[in-house]
């Protein structure tokens, strides 16, 4: 029983990977794995018990469906998990999972995946701003109309109306960069004290973060400020992707056409009418900020969790967090392919310039998009 | 590459089959092949060509993951599925889709699952509001500690409490079987305007609904009220399950322990603490909660679409509607279950008031209850 | 201090009056006027004492600001609102309030506000409604350029568009109507079991609605279900009026000039441009749609309140209901005079029509103008 | 026509004075005399006029109900009050204003209320940060029982509770404090080229920035990614205080008892029990939080404006910042009232834990909350 149809057109490959069950399975399982490596290293378990537990986990396969079944009876998907894990290791199954708790795992879970994912969506950020860096400077003098209100207004550089688009993009990108790099592991047991650990528990945190490739930290398992930062980072960085795909839309207008998106073949097309060549990616990209506000509102909704685990808030950052993602992801994507691509019709730009009978003063336009070009690097 | 466990457990299967790719691809040919008779029937393409075309679109199996592959790239589900049928049907296929638009396909698609949706709701509404009728006349004259601000306030009759409950949750539910009335068939074609259909497309428009085994109308595709209505209306059941959802939770603190959730194998464990039995039905509901009002908010912001077809509002509609649908079911089911074993320790509601030292008069409780039952059946 | 520059320019002076201080303390007055005078005629208190409650209470003036300051402190309305009428009685000050609580007056000024609101909001929808229907049947024939994803698709009529806008507000003025009718009055007490009625809650409760003008009903303080419906209501109607501006303000782009709003001395005006004509109505009502979802949003999540009475959620839902209905009230009033006043220019249409080369064949334009008209009155 | 009873209880006087009619006219009075006098220094206009309209409009008063009513005709603040600055001006009006446009205004007044809410804002958050530093060190090892699911769980060392609200506070006071900084004095003109400056706009911003004690940068009217920044800072600052207040009014109930809110004379009473204690500081930071949530998302959604200046996106921002400011404010207010004066009982701590029946090992609480209140100074 699948949903393709409804992920996919909104998400890239690589960041439903990112969130794939495959993946939340082989971090859950390379969690525990990292636990019995830092408890041996620690003492807290015997070496050779650590050493198998971490193999074992490593190469566990587990059925996702019927993971997800059992995780949906039990409330918590590291109850079943452990199960298995612990089914594997025979005798020494009471060695796994020891002072950690389910949050531990799924938290932490949620905070590999932030990181893969934030890194997919910089990197094709990154497309974008240097694509439209070339466009910025590329057309910084050309005198077009600027429009106000939706009204025709005065003139502008061309260039700059994109590197303003340029610059919020940038900016919403390296907020996502700063709010990724605030999340740290998550290790805290029962009730957050990290009891069970023998007193050893910052050093186990210290080792299971290095092994991660994430850094460690006081467990904030009840304090959810890292993640609402980087929830409402991407939702930001989804918003200025969308100033971009408004104006390419509008511009696109057959009544203006100062702008096209690229021709793909396959892409854009009407079931109706042969003829129309349609802003897909604006599409994906308007329709991600359509979704993007009530996620990010969602996630800020659920900071405010009852005492050392809250009860149906934290729970649901998760799927908000994954879809904000994964959104962004295919936002992203098609604006890359769009600003790499983006045909720029110099002559409809001249001849709209001249209706409007509005001059060619374009201001500081020149100087302005260098400023904004050399702001973020 | 799946994500069952970022699903499952938020939903029930029966809500996700109404959203899976195969109901998807199913009422999608549906659509077509309603499409065809109706046409046939009223002349505008040959009567066998009809018989055909809907005999091949109802046996047609498409495969979703490459489906989705063809629907991402071209930016509309209607494209490459008509494609599909088209080369299905050989040289008759130009007579596939005749005056249809991918929107149509689209939007009648939702309303299809939107119904699908709506009765699995009502009917796991209905089992709540049963069970919880029940415990509202066994306890509407038991006095308990009534608690305002989180504080001790006076006495209520116990099952006034639970009255209460069920009278919003079956409001709700009846708003959402109101609004899921109002869905109607949409067939508009390019434009909105039926045109393609030689003046018969009231008459095609009415068969096809009849056929799709629902209501028939006007052409919605840029008037979204219906679906916005249907949206809040989830929205608001999930609302009042979720009140249901924090009291339970409230008065299962170990300090307070006037219910608990029934004992179901497998179910509100702990990976840390053995012996805990948490609230997992409550933590369901108000997950779903925590996410319910944000798809709301999408949902009404989508609603100034842009003209004809708006770009970026509509194409979000979909997903937040499936994934309010398919959370509400979650916490429906959720809290039938529980509703239907919750456990009420009257030795407990007893202590905690002679505690409280606030006497036991629990005023016009009893009528109040009979008041409440009586009003919505 | 005032801060009219923020709320004056979203909302109309009436609706404003029907939130503004005065209006909620004559109504909290009434509220004790109605319950002296409904407890006098139940026997409850001494015929004469509720006689002159009722007259003192609708007597008082009340320094909003002071009372204000006194509300802030106490954390709610009523204590310091009953202290004052208590003061002003003198030794049967006693009398004043029995058996009811702070969230009876506050949730039964809400309702009388919302019921205010809500006629202010019907009437206006009227007005567009209205002015609405005479475009649409006189321009139903007139072909036009449809435009789908932004760009030019099929003709339609334009009466059709037009049309579809009016059917739209029409569906959600009647939904905001049928919430608004489902509001009653709120008479519970301490822990809404009318204790401290002597058995005659009821019969209070009947007379104090009939006499403020409401339907009565049992207590719903922790029972939002009607309060969320009438949020989701509104903004559904402040969405359906946007579809309106946001069409209409694409459409009077220069470019397109098919539409433009009226001449409005001293609107619409430029600082910088002179000559300019904004579509200022447009922004109004856009700028509500971009606040009314977050604010349905947030009396949604507002729902599941704790136990007899919640702790932050319906204390919030008052500020967020009032700001619906005041942003409502200036969206429809904008769009009214827009509707009103709607320059249409019949040579443009034509001539962009023209240039799109799409022929005129607009379907079933007309027919479905008609459909769209007789739907709802 | 006042609305004080409904602004005042939610927000501290000071932060009304931020967002008031007479700080909104002033600030934009300001920008007009920097305007002026930077344009003196760059020989835009003549000395001594520049001089005048300093001095002119730093002197003139405005009546704030009737400009209301002209920005409410006029669709914005600028052209009225721009009006009455020029006719003040006498024959030298027409050098008022010069090279700028309304939007100009309204954001850069925008930016001067954040910059003093932020500051007001992170004054108040410093208040609780110094307050639950010294009662987390004073029950760093004090056990009591640790609650997750809301159920009893293992004990804790109550300092660390009470270290994690302080850590999730200081880092999103933190955040609002960098995005603040991150905001730019507006100054772009009719289309956001300083046309109309000679040349001279980017030494005119920086001598008007400088004046107004706020950082310079490149325009960014139709950017609004830095706005957006502080909204979602400022809701999650509002989030990790209801975080808070969530843990104290649940430790408040009367079954639990650990804690209370310092008794305020006049606060927390009720209107039908006198002997009750409220939780009203808390009430008011979790009515804040049920608000915050969508004001952030309309934010975001405002992000994807039209063109060189939106129609209804930026126009709904400064509503919903300013009551973001504001709730934000009562918030902060109130906990830094309630952390000041916190009452811990820990005869009821014991009792609880005693109860519990799940032992005194608090883990490493003790160095976690060292390592908490090292982490941020």
């Amino acid at each position: 029983m699948s949903d393709w149809l409804r992920q996919r057109p909104a998400a890239t490959p690589a960041m439903l990977e990112v969130w794939s069950d495959a993946a939340t399975i082989r971090h859950a399982l390379a969690f525990e794995a990292a636990l019995a490596e830092a408890q041996g290293a620690e003492g807290l378990i015997a070496a050779d018990v650590a050493t198998r537990i971490a193999a074992v986990a490593r190469a566990l396969t587990i059925d996702p469906v019927m993971l997800a079944e059992e995780v949906a009876l039990a409330g918590t998907m590291a109850i079943p998990l452990v199960r298995h894990l612990r089914a594997a290791m025979g005798d020494d199954g009471g060695q796994v999972h020891g002072g950690a708790t389910s949050q531990d795992v799924a938290d932490t879970v949620l905070v590999l995946q932030l990181r893969d994912a934030a890194a997919l969506l910089i990197a094709d950020a990154a497309r974008i701003t240097r694509a439209l860096k070339v466009h910025a400077v590329a057309h910084a003098d050309r005198p077009a109309v600027g429009r106000t209100l939706l009204q025709d207004a005065l003139p502008i550089g061309f260039g700059l109306r994109i590197a303003q688009w340029r610059a919020g993009i940038a900016a919403a990108a390296a907020q996502v960069e700063a709010a990724a790099a605030g999340l740290t592991l998550q290790l805290g047991g029962a009730a957050g004290t990290r009891c069970g650990m023998a007193g050893r528990g910052e050093a186990v945190a210290g080792r299971m973060a290095a092994t991660l490739g994430i850094a460690a930290g006081p467990p904030w398992h009840a304090r959810r400020t890292a993640t609402a930062m980087v929830a409402s980072a991407v939702g930001i960085l989804i918003g200025a992707t969308a100033k971009m795909a408004r104006d390419i839309s509008l511009l696109a207008q057959n009544a203006i056409g100062e702008v096209r998106e690229p021709v793909i073949a396959g892409r854009g097309g009407s079931s109706a009418m042969a003829h129309k060549r349609n802003p897909t990616g604006c599409q994906v990209t308007l329709a991600a900020a359509t979704r993007a506000s009530g996620l990010v509102a969602g996630v800020l909704a659920a900071m405010a969790g009852e005492e050392e685990r809250g009860l149906g808030g934290w729970q649901a950052e998760g799927p908000m967090l994954a879809d904000l993602a994964l959104i962004a992801s295919g936002a992203l994507a098609a604006m890359a392919v769009v600003a790499e691509g983006l045909e720029i019709d110099e002559a409809a730009i001249a001849r709209n310039l001249a209706s409007a009978g509005i001059g060619d003063d374009i201001g500081e336009s020149v100087a302005l998009v260098a400023a904004l070009l050399k702001e973020d690097g």
